[in-house]
């Protein structure tokens, strides 16, 4: 998906909302545990309510590996039941040696190997530039890489100061990474509860889509984040998952989260009327 | 698996070496191609041949997730195979926020929700403290953090020096992180392309088990390895992947991997002779 593209999503739905599909088997209500693939039939459900309030979903891989072959099962029916108009992420957070980064990239962007075709993942930026690059050769798919996480453990290295540049380790990724891929295949991964630093981001990378975790159940302010964040294109897919999608524990689940994606909605539908 | 019993294996094999199962369906014996599980009849093959000359194998989690499902079958089909009392690796370079990582562990450690029990898992640290803890709460199972990466790329991020402490990043990713878990949980991996390195590392982590990767196809130097990397316990795991499974690309492929294996073993016998 082109970034004109995921543009045209967010004006249309007025929404730059990320639904986080973070489907732990131990959460789901005990209802769908005797459906045949309990995670599928919960992730259809919370698609079906929240499809029309967001631009994309975002599995976090973790959930899915948790439960073995089978959870890849899973995932790959949720890709394939999510609309095509929907920019996909596969929140992986991988990254290796080259060799081995173009065999990651071949499990989420090359169908015909894994069966998946993603149109974006997460990539760690520890191990550097090989590390990164083999995701960046295939066409129209896009890179998020890990800049500021929205955690408590961001403070041990992200932001210490580096001592022959005036930049934190965080900034230092930003600046060198810009320059292996464009801002048609980059995006940065930047969390919410750092919304203050926002601000000083968009200096460095002023055109980039941000994908931004942290609001919700972890408390980040998303006013905050459209404040310091927005660019000319939104460049900005907010990430929610724990508030969305166990709304309620109950046989209610799908109407809940459909009822909290369409308020997150409503006020991200102001806050493009706003700065855009 | 405990350190002692680590050790105890070193001493009976005379060998530190590690092989890496990095099963490309793409670089495998043609013939091979017409089994029901060509990845996993390869590794029993490379087992079968390499088990005697080597203390640890190392899947590279890449290679079976690129294969979707079926990658993932063939991952629990070959970890079942390997012998009890040979260490197990996950190379899989996980790191996720703390609630995430759980699911991460669960997913290695867990066989009661993925069918993998592995005796450690390789992980990132950008994501700092909370995304490791997870995968320490699991008592004789070990996390082997990347602190100095074997590829090129370890020069963008990990080489860097900080402003307000008289060190590296990796090098205050091992001061750090030894602060989290004891040595009898955690490693670290050391690529043996940066073998100098090892004699200031030693100096922040004499008795730490270090998994070097880099031996062999990245051109790693096994004498300058033990001479600057061994401990009193040997506390050396050196991997050596490409040089020994791909060692021959014909029928003959399980024969020239033990030799290869062999090769190594003999060089190892070696220099515990000298350093230990």
């Amino acid at each position: 998906m082109t970034r004109e593209e995921i543009f045209a999503q967010i004006q249309k739905k007025k929404s730059f909302l990320c639904v986080g599909l973070d489907t732990d088997i131990k959460k789901i209500p005990k209802s769908l545990l005797k459906e045949a693939d309990p995670i599928f039939a919960f992730n259809k459900a919370i698609i079906d309510a929240t499809a029309q309030y967001c631009v994309a979903y975002k599995p976090n891989i973790a959930f899915y590996e948790s439960l073995g072959p089978k959870g890849w099962e899973s995932l790959q029916k949720t890709l394939g039941y999510i609309p095509k108009d929907i920019f996909t992420i596969a929140d992986a957070k991988r990254g290796d040696i080259g060799n081995t980064s173009a065999l990651y990239a071949r499990a989420f962007f090359d169908p015909s190997s894994s069966g998946l075709s993603f149109d974006a993942v997460t990539v760690a930026p520890y191990m550097g530039e090989d590390s990164v690059r083999p995701f960046l050769s295939y066409p129209n798919k896009w890179v998020i890489l890990l800049a500021l996480t929205s955690n408590v453990g961001s403070n041990d290295f992200q932001r210490l100061a580096l001592k022959d540049e005036n930049a934190l380790v965080y900034e230092k990724v930003l600046s060198k990474s810009i320059t292996w891929g464009s801002e048609d295949e980059l995006m940065f991964v930047v969390g919410a509860t750092q919304a203050e630093q926002l601000e000083s981001i968009r200096k460095l990378i002023p055109n980039h889509f941000l994908l931004v975790p942290g609001v919700g159940a972890q408390g980040g302010d998303l006013a905050a984040v459209a404040q310091y964040g927005m660019n000319k294109q939104c460049g900005l897919l907010v990430n929610a998952a724990r508030s969305i999608i166990y709304a309620s524990s109950g046989e209610d689940f799908a109407d809940a989260a459909a009822k909290e994606a369409e308020a997150l909605q409503t006020q991200m539908a102001a806050l493009l009327g706003r700065y855009l």
